[in-house]
């Protein structure tokens, strides 16, 4: 597997290229429209063909890739059935699956952040979107959030998962790159071991979080697959 | 919205064109491997390129034309998640859709004639393979088939249509072409009006069919996506 995790400092986001070493088709999980050429390069780099453009969830932080990859590769994009994005190409559902060469990406309807949050595993792997964050999690204040679904969707959807199975999430704003579903299962500020239902529910209630900077471009523009 | 309806005879199946006629793409549903010269036309004549190729199950009576349309057209295949279908592209779930232009084709799960039935509704019509025949169902004795199963799946997912939804199905062996939801309520023979989930059951079980013919064959090639 060819495996690649970029990085776009202005919203602190990871999109990540994943590919089949026999076919040569790839798919980009979250990609950012500012960051095209970077992905353009890399798939140029490794002779790639991208098959699939992957979004978690409609977000609010930064403006999506996808139309750009679709007008540029031909690419066909992926997003949740509940997510209202009219222009999408294939609406998944939970555990609908794509084929990319030998690599299943499997879907795992994880919602709480936004109602329409999925989260993808390959492997011994798990994209989490703003579900789950390294020692957090995406708000739930907008977006029809909701903390009691998203603890619900963590501990059914994410935490049944291995221990060693790697966490990938959608942004990270101390530098760190990944982690593990054992780890966050222990250690989790938010979500953690000892931390009920209770206790995460009144924490994000109280979050007291200043409006989302870009999420009167973003939204709009996300609901058009990130046309202006 | 280009639409045409083709018959095999062999296994009298059906099989559904479905295309936009803002972006000529295409897609067919429940496609025989030895009818794809006539497929191939008829995308020609309306100058169409086909972009998925849907099955609404395995087949147990006909080879899926699903590999021959993907190496000749580079489509995808879809077909549902539990179908054992390794070779598949886009694994569907219960509610997953995907978009052809102006176009939406929503998957819904419809097992009992096998665990991995799915039928497809595009506008006012729905495609329902194998599940609901006009005035019968399919049978329900292999591939984790369930007559228990098979009348809840007609009764929630195809029943709770509007009664003018045209029933296009997967075979008729007496020449008629299509039905509606309303009809097939009140007078499908097995499931109509005054049939009980009892009766049902019970009608089912005393079936009694042959073994069926191509069975031994028509599997394992489905399971291969139609290759040899």
């Amino acid at each position: 597997m060819i495996f690649h995790q970029f990085f776009e400092k202005e919203s602190s986001t990871y999109t990540y290229l994943i590919a089949s070493e026999q076919t040569h088709e790839a798919v980009l999980i979250d990609p950012v429209a500012s960051e095209i050429e970077s992905y353009a390069e890399k798939l140029n780099e490794h002779n790639l063909t991208l098959v699939y453009s992957l979004d978690t969830h409609v977000h609010a932080d930064h403006v999506t890739a996808a139309n750009l990859l679709r007008e540029k590769f031909g690419c066909k994009t992926v997003l949740h059935r509940h997510s209202g994005v009219a222009c999408g190409d294939i609406f998944i559902t939970d555990r609908s699956a794509i084929r990319v060469g030998e690599i299943l990406i499997e879907a795992r309807y994880t919602p709480g952040h936004t109602n329409a949050c999925t989260s993808y595993v390959v492997d011994d792997m798990i994209f989490t979107g703003d579900a789950l964050l390294i020692d957090g999690c995406g708000r739930t204040d907008f977006q029809e959030g909701s903390a009691e679904t998203l603890y619900d969707s963590i501990h059914q959807q994410i935490f049944t998962l291995a221990d060693e199975t790697i966490v990938y999430p959608g942004h990270d704003y101390k530098g760190r790159l990944s982690s593990t579903v054992g780890h966050e299962r222990l250690h989790n500020a938010r979500l953690g071991q000892g931390k009920s239902k209770q206790d995460f529910v009144q924490f994000m209630t109280n979050l007291d979080l200043p409006y989302p900077k870009k999420i009167d471009i973003a939204l709009p523009a996300n609901k058009a697959c990130g046309q202006a």
